[in-house]
């Protein structure tokens, strides 16, 4: 059965530890080749694994890995044939390790293994295009859209008139963009719908008149949104997302909002319009947020918190209508992992490689 | 950067006031042409934007619009430059302006430019298509489908056999219909998927079995459904969605539900199956709706609230499970906003012109 | 207007009640015709219809039906016309003559009216597919791809490289497929994401770091996915959807979750990474579950129930943060429903036929 992804390279225990900062064991072997990443549980000898918690050293014991990366505490527990790579924070050793070995998996690329336009794409005259953009099978893109250099939009995907999207970005399959801005780097996972009319009507017992959404999408550089998210465009205003923010799947944003810079969403959030989020929020599964509400940089909010009223910059939130302390620790668990991972990084500026 | 719309004419305050029936402040030039709409704080002189709340005043003060639409008791507080346009109803006059400016924005329409039926679509031969109708290229229509004149296909969607769509529709780029009627004027958007099996088994401990769903998806006229939203076929009865409603992104309907005429139903809503809602109805963000519940006419339901039991016509309930009074309180906000502006409209019977 | 389905074929009472082990009423016709299913009150007389629950008494009254499965209690409470067929446990009976009635229906089709490979579908040289294929129009199928015999693949669903289907598979429309390998007589509906990357980042003052995601989705036979749901594939385990799960419309489920085996998960879930589920457990809508949790095999977890530990086998638990007892009362009416028939048709054991 296919692994669908190899390793783009192998590195030897010295380039890891070299990389990682961290110290290989005395004795043991610098020109050992790692070729994988994998759990302590199935790992094999040219896969690297890692332990930072207690609750994994019965993996540990029985590990076949080749090397791990370990806090010193836990180090003598290493079985013998496992080359051990100290650090601190092996966590964050073990990402940069991944990153290393896969860098092409930083970003999706074709379906369809296409180095350029697909013949079977639909590339509006038009259209503008610079170089070295590979366009699937079936795509389509709209009159005057801009693409930049490097930028890959897959199979199926539709990009609509004036939509302008950076360099470097992946677009992926079954994507809609409309009435959208688009920065560099930013990657766009299947059938998501950028830009679409926002939900706006006037009610009336004759009916509801809608409102015409006349504003657009800002994705700013090094965003990534999931898989079957929906952004609306702005009404009056535009609705812009951050650099460096990353929204997971099936999260609704809705028209009007202001998230801010490397924000963390995670999946099934919704948001509704006229939403600001400062900086570095982070917002847990399944959470909803009132409409004009302002969250404040650095916030977060456990999940599924319901937001009515507004969020200090710093503040940690949860429960329905959420408030703060006790709350907050119902539902925090994706987060709170995440922000643990992030603090250790925070003290290791150069645990991190690429 | 592209703005993608441009408003469709100018009016000039005089046409605005009478549209409006507003009151243009004494002295203010009758003939000032406005070109676009904006709030207050980005407006510049051939703008109108409105206030109709106090926590506005200070952009009012700074701002460079050429005109505001506002309540009479904050009309003094306009700076000199501002053409004032008194009424005792700012927003939906402000509504009623920007449906007369943009009136192309009140439908969506084609990704591609096309006017007329793309080469690149594919149309079964058998299907039926009236006058009129717009095409994008990679859409598909399925064997004996029949779509009525004035309609978009956006690219990429899907509409499947026998589906009956009716006239000045808008379906969505990415879209999938099968086992649908479709009535006139129904606007979708896109990856929103309609007419798949419902969620039917009869579960046992060899395994659960499915059961065929053998009905359709009705869609009344003037219903307007968001992104990726997901409604069912019905099992034994037909899952109907009644004139006017409108559904936000990401809402998930069951199969054999009844969704009365002039819903509102907002985003991440879930309705289980067998539901019946009635007219009037209106639904806040992330509400979960149990099986076989009835939702009386003129029903309020705050965000988030999880229905368990039936609801009684015109009840305001929020709260899981929900319950009527003070739980409503929690989570309204979004609703309450647009029940307020509904029930200024009703007071306005002409303020919305087209 | 259209119905869409007809039955596949009809069935006499005597070929009903020998299906379902039911008992036709004495002087009954044997060899009425049935031509299709339908509730009580809008049933005619080539319908069959069913009845085990005293409120729909009234229906029985007025119903037209050709024939009523129906338990003995209320068997003289039908109408001289309706020929009846006594059994314990009429809905599963019912769902047998459905299925029998309706072959056709159990898996979707074509939605171009094609029997084979469209010449508008996008089927890469080095894809390898077997015999009695349907693939629709402006379906890709990447390289290397995998399909099995009797498989349908629907209009603009996108198959990626490597990937692997087995045989008598539906995918639907717009559906997208990466990094996975998919067993026989797997549907899923249209809309729906499989393979793309995990929600997985390593946060930091910085900016947050994408963490490649190497693994893959497994999905096992006799698998059923709604529409729009989106499965995320492994970053360092395979993301495994056990066989004979059933999934509905707009669930997320994380990176390297292991879900057991005859599942039912309802629409609007949400489950984090590294969530592992036993066999034949049953989670209700809009539940959300953080990560690295464990939740029993034949558990149950009521409507929107937010799972912050883990859960023991064969519990029901219900409420946020979800726990035992009093609060699985909270948000069960779908489950519970489904259950109770379950276990009706656990005592038939030969009451489904097919």
């Amino acid at each position: 059965m296919p692994d669908f992804v190899r390793p783009d390279r192998e590195m030897t225990l010295g380039e890891i530890a070299a990389l990682t900062r961290a110290k290989l064991r005395a004795g043991d072997p610098v020109e050992r080749r790692i070729g994988n990443i994998a759990p302590l549980d199935t790992a094999t000898a040219s896969d690297i694994s890692f332990l930072d918690n207690s609750k994994y050293l019965g993996d540990l014991s029985g590990t076949r890995a080749g090397a791990c990366l370990i806090t010193p505490r836990f180090a003598a527990s290493a079985p013998r044939g496992v080359a051990v790579l100290e650090t601190a924070h092996p966590y964050p050793a073990f990402v940069a390790v991944t990153r290393a070995l896969f860098p092409t998996m930083l970003r999706p690329s074709s379906l369809y293994g296409v180095s350029g336009r697909a013949t079977a794409s639909h590339v509006h005259h038009t259209a503008r295009l610079e170089a070295n953009i590979i366009v699937d099978p079936l795509a389509v893109i709209g009159p005057r859209a801009q693409i930049g250099a490097g930028t890959v939009i897959a199979a199926s995907a539709v990009v609509g008139p004036d939509v302008c999207i950076g360099r470097d970005c992946a677009i992926g399959a079954g994507v809609t963009i409309m009435h959208a801005l688009i920065g560099d780097r930013v990657i766009i996972h299947p059938g998501t719908r950028l830009g679409q009319d926002g939900f706006g009507y006037l009610p009336s017992p004759r009916g509801h008149q809608k409102i015409p959404q006349t504003r657009r999408v800002i994705i700013q550089d090094d965003v990534e949104i999931g898989a079957n998210t929906t952004i609306d465009r702005g009404a009056t205003r535009d609705t812009v997302i951050g650099e460096g923010t990353k929204i997971d799947n099936l999260v609704q944003i809705g028209h009007n909002c202001l998230i801010g810079r490397h924000c963390l969403i995670v999946s099934q959030v919704g948001i509704s319009g006229s939403v600001t989020v400062g900086d570095f929020a982070i917002l847990g599964g399944q959470v909803g947020v009132a409409d004009h509400i302002t969250i404040g940089a650095g916030a977060m909010l456990g999940a599924r918190a319901g937001v009515m009223s507004n969020v200090p910059a710093g503040a940690r939130w949860g429960g329905f209508p959420a408030e703060p302390g006790g709350d907050w620790k119902r539902g925090v668990a994706t987060v709170r992992r995440l922000v643990r991972r992030g603090r250790k990084s925070e003290k290791e500026p150069e645990g991190e490689g690429e």
